[in-house]
């Protein structure tokens, strides 16, 4: 099967795709969507679903993972986060792929065994546990990969979810 | 011209339209999408998407005006509205309608001539300045009205946008 894990941002929106069989997890990619800054809030919506939309008609992906916050962000931040994180749900749900929602702690948690560790030490350990020869190329794309193996952890200790 | 006010809300969201001619004003329509609190939030939004576009299509406003919050509220209200408003503004962008936003003190402001007004006030007031023989039938709905009327004005005021 495939997971797909996105990290939700309206400047960046970094992606990453598992590919499992079994206890065996493959990186099948990984990438930051990257929006104009300068943009209106509406257009960069616009752009965002185009790519999420790409990323799935390429990669069909079974499953997704999409990290959520509701805490440690200011009322402003977590607003305008929403706008993005709404449209990405919305491009999934339409797609007819599953969304599965994961905390940054939860995600933390998953790859590095600790809730409030570094982005340096979550970028290490999706090398790692993928086994690349070198960091996904961005933080945004290895947050991505953790948020889809922080799924596939889930899925595979309850058995509950694809 | 067109104007389609928009009150987002995942459960609840209003929307009215106004036809205005120089300065004649005309309410062309009010009413409330409902979405069961039940369902998980991506099929909310893929309904309220779906009922936005019909909107669209039947009215096809020639700008939009949405409601917008930052204060007052609670990172995690923040966080669910934004998930929702991003729809909504993703439907609009996607089928050409521009969007403007406006607080809720603005709105209120814009038809009762004070920030800090009461619900019934706006409704109440909605029904005067657009002579209708009820008040609209919602809240939802009354809101939406003035978020389109605020609109109106600061258009008619400014001369800057359509």
């Amino acid at each position: 099967m495939i997971i797909l894990g996105i990290d939700p941002g309206s400047r960046f929106c970094g992606y990453g795709l598992l590919q499992v069989e079994n206890r065996r997890i493959v990186a099948a990619g990984s990438d930051t969507i990257r929006i104009p800054a300068r943009w209106p809030l509406e257009r960069k919506l616009v752009r965002l679903r185009e790519e999420i939309a790409k990323v799935i008609a390429e990669h069909k992906p079974d499953a997704a993972a999409v990290e959520t916050i509701y805490f440690g962000k200011n009322v402003r931040t977590a607003f305008t986060q929403g706008h993005v994180r709404g449209v990405i749900l919305l491009a999934l749900a339409e797609a007819g792929v599953t969304v599965y929602d994961y905390t940054p702690s939860e995600i933390k948690k998953a790859v590095v065994g600790n809730g409030r560790a570094s982005k340096q030490q979550v970028r290490y350990m999706v090398q790692q546990i993928l086994g690349l020869s070198t960091p996904p190329e961005t933080e945004d794309a290895a947050d991505a990969l953790a948020i889809a193996l922080c799924h596939n952890n889930h899925r595979q200790a309850t058995g509950l979810f694809k």
